[in-house]
């Protein structure tokens, strides 16, 4: 199992949201946080073009079947894109067990 | 070390804190978040029986040493369980390095 | 790539973010939390000196390339710390992979 940690602009929630709907997504949590960044763009510092930013964003956690993961971040990346600096990032990592609180149920079966 | 990631019922919050208390859980940090889920309950949707939930939710992050997860697992399943949909989940994932702000002790010295 | 996870005090926050830019740390996220903690320290309990704990905490979440670690975790380490206890803990964990969301780099591209 995988966990997808997605941060994006929250202003594209919704749509995200809908997206992962769509592709069968059962279970994921979110929160919102703060990111801060640098990146390669409009301003000039020191020569290189530097653009500072700190937008709200929404962190979404997704665990998911190691087979459903590429699908999973196509969908992520695709509907939270706007193309301007900003758009956040996805990280993915291993996750070795899960458990479902109400059964017991361990992995796969704690997913499904 | 491993990282046991608790998504619980906000409700629940105070019964699994006292359960981690008297297993001698000496750390762990918490922030609430929410969750979106589908699981196969109650309604019928395309012929398939659903029930869609956004619960409030906790989540706590506990980093232990291997040693100490199974048991922790056991009182975490135990104390935030109510039977119904929407208990939550638990994940486990590995640790590599742990340091203590305060003095730099590291990893087992780290999280005692 | 790895992922380094700082809980460290609220109040040490604007040090902690002048150290990183100071480092070159191009992109991380923060949330606030809550930290429960029992640590040996002042009080006497059961023969144990313990201090409990519950500290407005925010978590930084920094995701770089294994080259970086060792020098923000220093970073890190002296820019949060006051030496007291509840100065907080750092956990180190494995990205297996990474997007940009804007134009889906990768891995040290998604970093950079």
């Amino acid at each position: 199992m995988k966990k997808i940690e997605a941060i994006i602009r929250k202003s594209k929630y919704d749509e995200v949201k809908e997206a992962l709907h769509a592709k069968g997504v059962d279970f994921f949590t979110y929160w919102d946080v703060s990111g801060i960044g640098n990146e390669e763009s409009g301003l000039t510092y020191r020569g290189i073009k530097y653009s500072t930013y700190d937008i709200a964003r929404r962190v979404l956690s997704i665990v998911v079947e190691d087979s459903k993961v590429d699908s999973v971040v196509e969908t992520l990346l695709s509907s939270a894109r706007t193309g301007e600096v900003g758009d956040g990032k996805i990280f993915i990592s291993n996750i070795e067990k899960a458990y479902r609180v109400r059964n017991s149920d361990v992995d796969g079966g704690a997913l499904s």
